[in-house]
């Protein structure tokens, strides 16, 4: 085997599969890469909640495995945040309750990539029950006095610290979108539904979505096509005609922090530059009402989701679970029912309006991490989760800044596979200048 | 203790509690009962896919509590459709894929049951996975060679067949409601989203909700307050107030039979008898389209459900998975979303429209339970479990008919405290003549 640059932990996904189809690269030699990376780093980093004990012998099953029957995501690292379900790793959901927990099936998105020669490299420190409580302890890579963003606050840092080039995430608020964001890297929710929840905590039925973290947008691509999301619902414009993109940060612009205001200027100026058609725009007529719309579904439907452990662990679950189980900031049925009738109406009202342009762009977070081990603000995430599209983080490197930041690419609901195969144009003009 | 008549197994929830509370009779007694009735009758009826061996020792440990200490459903013999994970019994959800299958916890429902004292009987039999492939084998207790509908087939049938006095059930099109029509018992659909259904098989995410059986209003309650549906939308008129109640088989009176037809003519004649003001009326316009659009959004969420296990087994899974995971009906996200925003403008409407009315009652099945063991026509279900309303059916006895039929109960969402609050009013009336 030739020697290989950069290092091992430093490859995508597809750049990994591409070497062993090469018989460059084995399966064992990315996990003993990874692995030894998460040795030099997690010390630090706290992404990892269990490791895998049985991901070299899994390693080496899969380089026994002729190529004509690998599977998509053959002999890859994959890291699962600790809300999904695995039948031999601890699945804690980062609850005391749960401490030493093995459920005895995979959830159904961990499966999936399993039977694709996945390896699951370990679980991922979360937010407790990826809702509240306990934050998880992992730092942010770039600045270890920050935060990565939660809930999927392990999974970003994992995949932005090079231990592993994938890594499964959830969002219910902003908890795929805003780690991508204050990691760097690229963070995908698809439009809701697509994916199976099975086998993952709980929190708001209606609202958990399953996302993923990656290194490049070709292997946020692979994990969207392994997940069946391959089907096109709008067309895609021909490279050479310029693109008409609205940039937004309504209903919320106030509560910018000035190094976002300057990534969206910078997106602005380097996506003209690149010759696309952009427009500063607001979201329609009643969308500043959507942010309460989500956290009204999110209490209502969380109550239903804790009711039987705040029955069974008066004193040992954590009291923002009896928060929501009481109901103790009265958000009644009536409120429950507007909320989700104003979220319909606002779904239509968008999917409208943004057939107007051909990519929708808007900030993934007030701004750039902050310090503390927090989740962080989800004020430019959740309206997005409330609406069902899809979204993209796509990180932006600021001239100045130490610290990333990323800009969320949203469509209309379904619009998943335009909106990645329009990705790739966009994330060139913005990596530019 | 002095002996009781009736025979225990036909006893209500409500009153073996009360029973208990009185020191008339033991869990134990109870649990003896429910299974000399399931030894009697299970040979033929086959509501059962496994008995638990743990239930005896169970009741005798919780004879032995204080009353201070005792929960809601104390000693209570519950059965459990096997589409809910349970910690000690085996979960096959009718797949052979899962045979032998042993989750490590138990589904939320189950778990909240549990912990108020309530005893698993059993796993009651299921179409495959509550969707389609393989039927239940259980039968009609009212004729052996009819079905009990399905796809909560083994739950209805243990609760009209006094095995049980409660079970579990699931709904997505409409396997809660119609097997209570065939079986003439209670049963009860709440409103979308407020009972978990974590640890529960998903075919629909959307669509999947717990419902329950019971032989009495009061016992249907019971579970209702367990399961935290305590807040009230409407007022309740006085009891002397004469209802105002719509009567309605639209928008799918075409495909009544004439025993429902009579039933309904039934319904309408007792209820004037009881003073009511009755009006036979039509839902509002575009409501036939709600049949389509459930099924839309059932493939297509059952798609994203099944994928990993059609990844795995190929030949291994009944080709109805295969069929959603294929998308064999073109049923294209195009299609999803017009089904999913005609849904939500319908919920509106219906809710609008209801609210000229204190309850409206519709059928529950096409008719009487057909012969075989298909779970049977969903199209009186369905849209209403799209609509996200609750449902209750109530059985009719009617002249000249051995077997039951029922009808639904139905209000607007969220109304579910205020619609059996009415519920005994109304069954008072229907129950006489």
């Amino acid at each position: 085997m030739t020697s290989l640059s950069p290092p091992l932990h430093r490859l995508t996904a597809s750049e990994c599969l591409e070497l062993m189809a090469q018989d460059r690269l084995t399966a064992c030699a990315l996990v003993e890469a990874c692995l030894a990376r998460i040795h030099e780093r997690d010390a630090d980093v706290k992404a990892w909640l269990a490791l895998s004990d049985t991901a070299r012998d899994e390693a080496a099953r899969l380089d026994a495995v002729p190529k004509a029957a690998r599977g998509r995501l053959h002999g890859l690292p994959i890291g699962i945040k600790d809300v999904f379900d695995t039948r031999d790793l601890p699945t804690t959901y980062n609850s005391p309750l749960y401490a030493g927990f093995r459920p005895s099936a995979d959830a159904a998105a961990v499966d999936m990539l399993r039977a694709e020669g996945a390896i699951i490299l370990g679980k991922t420190d979360t937010t407790e029950f990826a809702a509240c409580g306990r934050d998880a302890a992992t730092a942010n890579p770039h600045d270890l006095s920050r935060t990565p963003g939660g809930s999927s606050a392990g999974s970003a840092a994992a995949v932005a610290d090079f231990h592993v080039p994938l890594a499964l995430a959830t969002q219910t608020g902003g908890s795929t979108i805003r780690p991508a964001s204050f990691c760097g890297i690229f963070g995908y929710k698809p439009s809701a539904g697509l994916v199976s929840r099975e086998g993952i905590k709980i929190y708001a039925i209606s609202l958990d979505t399953v996302g993923w973290y990656a290194r490049s947008i070709a292997d946020i691509r692979l994990l969207q096509e392994v997940f069946g999301i391959t089907e096109g619902l709008g067309e895609v414009p021909a490279p050479e005609v310029p693109l008409r993109i609205a940039i937004t940060a309504s209903p919320y612009h106030s509560q910018l922090a000035p190094e976002m205001r300057a990534a969206l200027d910078a997106a602005d100026r380097r996506l003209r530059i690149a010759g696309h058609h952009v427009s500063r725009v607001d979201l329609p007529d009643g969308f500043d009402s959507l942010d309460r719309s989500h956290r009204t579904i999110l209490h209502r439907e969380g109550a239903a989701a804790f009711r039987n452990l705040a029955r069974r662990h008066a004193g040992g679950l954590h009291d923002d679970f009896h928060h929501r189980v009481e109901n103790r900031d009265n958000r009644s049925l009536a409120d429950l029912k507007t909320a989700q009738d104003d979220a319909a109406r606002a779904r239509m009202a968008f999917d409208a309006w943004a057939a107007a342009y051909d990519a929708v762009i808007a900030p993934s977070a007030p701004g750039v991490a902050p310090p503390g081990r927090k989740p962080g603000d989800p004020v430019f995430n959740a309206f997005w989760t409330l609406l069902q599209v899809p979204c993209l983080n796509i990180p932006l490197r600021l001239p100045h800044e130490n610290l990333p930041v990323g800009i969320t690419l949203t469509a209309p609901r379904y619009d998943d596979v335009r909106m990645l195969r329009l990705a790739d144009r966009l994330n060139a003009a913005l990596s530019a200048g």
